[in-house]
C-alpha cells in the first residue's frame, strides 16, 4: 500500500513503487487517494507486454481498509526508517503463514499507521528512498525469489547480454545491437 | 553516476537516486546534464542533519567522463535491464581492486554507455526502477554493509523502535511518540 500519494507530484514515484512491487514478486498494489488513470493504463501495459497478472487499486480510505485487512487475519509491514532494523524482524515476518500487507509512505506518515501495523520495519536508519525501501525488503522477504522466477504470458522477453539489448518476442529474437 | 536527469520531470527521482547513493555506502554521485541547485541544496541539508560527507556533482560531458574515469584505471557497472543477471557477476565485481563507478540511466541509454561498460549488470530482466536497482546492487556489492556503519558527525540519529520515532539530538533523546 502507497500513502500519500499526490498526481500532482509524486506520479513517476508512485509508478516506479508499482514496478518494483510487481517485478519483486507483490501481487497488487494499494493506492491511497484519487484514482489515477495514467499509473492504472501504464502498469496495464506494461503487464501486457512483460506478463503476470499485477492489481493497482485505489482507496480513499487507507486506515479502514488496513483495520479491515486485520480482522480478516491479514498482517501489516509499514516500512519506515524509524522503525526496527529489517535484519532484526526479517525470519519473523518471512515466516508468518498470514497474507502480508506492506505499507510504504510519503514525508508524513499519520501516528495511526505505526499504532496498526504489526511491524514498523527499518531498511537503514537514513533518509532515502520508498522505491528503494520495498525493494530491499521484498528481496529479503523472498530470499530474492525474484531472480528465479519469469511472468506468465509475456509477450517479450530479454536474452542476458554482456554489451547489449537482446529481446525475444513470441519466439523471435530481435536483437537492437551487440558486440 | 545518473544519466538522463530532466530538471522538470526527474528532480524526484534523481533525489531518490542520491539519498539512496549516499545510504547504501557510495561516496558521491555524478548527474548527467546542466547544473540543478534543488537538487545539491537537498543533499546537503541531508548531510547537515544526518552525517558524512556525500558529493553531487554536474557533469555536462558524462560520456567523456567515463572514459577518463576508465583511462585512470577505474572500472564501470551499468545497470540496465538488458544486460547479465546480477548473481551472475556480482562476486568478480565485488572482488575488483579499482575504484567502481555505478551508472544508472533514464528510459533510453545510448548504445556507446553500453559498450564503455566492463559490465552490464541486470537487476532481473524486467521493467522498474533505476532507484531498485541501485539499492539492490549497492547492497549486495557491499554485503550490506550499510547495516553496519553510521555515519559521522550526525546532528539527528534514530533509536529504532517498534511502534513510534524516538530522535536523538546530539545527546538529547526527543520522542515524537511512543506506544
Amino acid at each position: 500500500m502507497r500513502l500519500g500519494h499526490r498526481p500532482s507530484r509524486d506520479k513517476r514515484i508512485t509508478t516506479h513503487l508499482c514496478l518494483v512491487a510487481r517485478a519483486f514478486g507483490a501481487q497488487g498494489i494499494y493506492i491511497a487517494g484519487i484514482r489515477d488513470d495514467a499509473i492504472s493504463k501504464s502498469l496495464d501495459k506494461i503487464a501486457g507486454t512483460w506478463g503476470g497478472a499485477f492489481w493497482v487499486e485505489f482507496t480513499p480510505n487507507p486506515i479502514c481498509l488496513l483495520k479491515g485487512w486485520k480482522k480478516s487475519g491479514g498482517k501489516v509491514a509499514h516500512l519506515t526508517m524509524y522503525g526496527v532494523p529489517v535484519k532484526k524482524v526479517i525470519r519473523k515476518i518471512a515466516a508468518l503463514e498470514e497474507e502480508l500487507l506492506v505499507v510504504v509512505g510519503g514525508e508524513k506518515v499519520p501516528k495511526e499507521y505505526y499504532l496498526v501495523s504489526d511491524f514498523n520495519v527499518a531498511i537503514g536508519d537514513q533518509p532515502h528512498s520508498e522505491v528503494a525501501a520495498l525493494a530491499i525488503f521484498l528481496d529479503r522477504i523472498t530470499r530474492s525469489l525474484w531472480e528465479e522466477v519469469s511472468f506468465k504470458d509475456a509477450r517479450l522477453r530479454i536474452i542476458p547480454s554482456d554489451k547489449g539489448k537482446t529481446v525475444e518476442q513470441m519466439g523471435q529474437k530481435k536483437e537492437s545491437f551487440l558486440r
